[in-house]
């Protein structure tokens, strides 16, 4: 005797998986973290603000990786050509740059020495393994769910705005030209966000699509969160792990420096 | 009583390495292959010359998922914004296209339908294998193997010209429009080779480097050739596997079709 098979269950509406999707940023993305909060409140110390830059570094660096690392596994050249942006961004040309070396600009106004920065030396373990884990999941996840994963660009527009505004305010090192990278992130996450969007709220038409894709986002958030809990055990509670950035490591040269509040 | 290690042998001069990496092509490149031959001189049917644009689709769409893999493995930004080239030679913009867009206009210029083509589904299994096992090396390989794989490339200029001209004087299809995407490569590979030689030369600075090299190079016209043994076996020989494009199938609607030889 078989028991029929239990009916699936139907898909959330549109409007209720992107709800679904809104609400997993409202509740877990990393501008509820306390390093944020204490970041862009002005209460960081300038080491700390170099931790994070060191170690925001690692993510920054990567994220070209995984966008290859996706395109790598488009077989619709259409869909290459619009992914390949993203890259575009990040790495710019090979003169002008790009975020990433928008980046290094701000690692050098919080007077680190830009190599020293790049070379990803101070990376904390735990950064790199959270990095790794995102860029393995993009490898190797249903092309859904590697797109999901990316919407965290959804809340992203909010932070760097809120993010401006804070260190502007609090810190003497914040001025156009160290806070370009987030500058120019406002208008490029907000076309990445609009494709990436649509493209999950159009693939995942089942239940089982929905729960993963909402699964990857919860992930990705997962993975900014931990970046975070790390830099504060580290330099908050400074329990800096073996191999890690130490305060005084990696400075710009004297006469640089001094430029730096 | 132990013996001692045998002293390593020393690397092959820059000289002597290159030309090593210039006898590979010389022996091993495709352009060597009956089927090649065949079609530049003029001798090809025109249901061969729709299976060779059939079954070569599937190496030039595959060409830009091989270059993000190997782009999702470089941490150096700069490396990655020289090759990133690559992928914009073959996928171009969203709405010009590049090189795979100009395989498809060869393919309606010998009555083929773009679509059809673009599907990829008339492929012989044989040339998928051939073609994924070379995605897979530049994936998985060390990062000098899998630029020594591309250095075909150094060949190719040669094969382009020869096919340009072989094709403009015996096909009616053949003109300046369906051959866009060799004359194309005639510049965009030779930029692409300079780059790469220098690499490898470079990098294979051991006597065990410059072999894998070598035998990296060597895989890569294996993958070539078994292309087009498997075009020759099946549209030559006629003993068309089961699946594969049988002539009559693809073809653009008759009206397309008659302006094509």
């Amino acid at each position: 005797m078989t028991t029929p098979a239990p009916a699936p269950r139907a898909p959330q509406s549109r409007a209720e998986f992107h709800e679904r999707l809104r609400r997993i940023g409202a509740e877990r993305y990393h501008d509820l973290h306390p390093f944020h909060k204490r970041l862009h409140g002005g209460g960081c110390t300038p080491d700390e603000v170099r931790a994070w830059v060191v170690n925001r570094w690692q993510y920054q660096s990567r994220i070209p990786m995984k966008d290859a690392a996706f395109m790598s596994r488009l077989d619709d050249p259409q869909l290459r050509r619009i992914w390949r942006s993203r890259i575009e961004d990040h790495d710019g040309g090979v003169d002008e740059g790009g975020g990433i070396r928008r980046w290094l600009a701000l690692a050098r106004a919080v007077g680190l020495d830009p190599d020293y920065v790049a070379s990803g030396v101070g990376v904390m373990p735990a950064t790199r393994f959270a990095v790794d884990a995102y860029v393995r999941f993009v490898r190797d996840m249903p092309l859904l769910d590697a797109v999901a994963a990316s919407l965290t660009e959804m809340f992203a527009p909010r932070i760097h705005a809120e993010r401006i505004e804070g260190l502007l305010k609090h810190y003497d090192f914040a001025d156009d030209a160290s806070l370009a990278y987030f500058r120019n992130r406002l208008t490029e996450a907000r076309k990445d966000v609009e494709f990436g969007l649509t493209y999950v709220l159009d693939h995942a038409d089942t239940l089982e699509k929905q729960d993963a894709a909402a699964a990857a986002l919860s992930f990705k958030t997962d993975v900014l969160w931990a970046q975070l809990d790390a830099l504060w055990h580290g330099y908050v509670e400074g329990r800096i792990p073996p191999g890690a950035w130490q305060p005084g490591q990696g400075l710009l040269a004297a006469s640089a420096a001094s430029e730096v509040a």
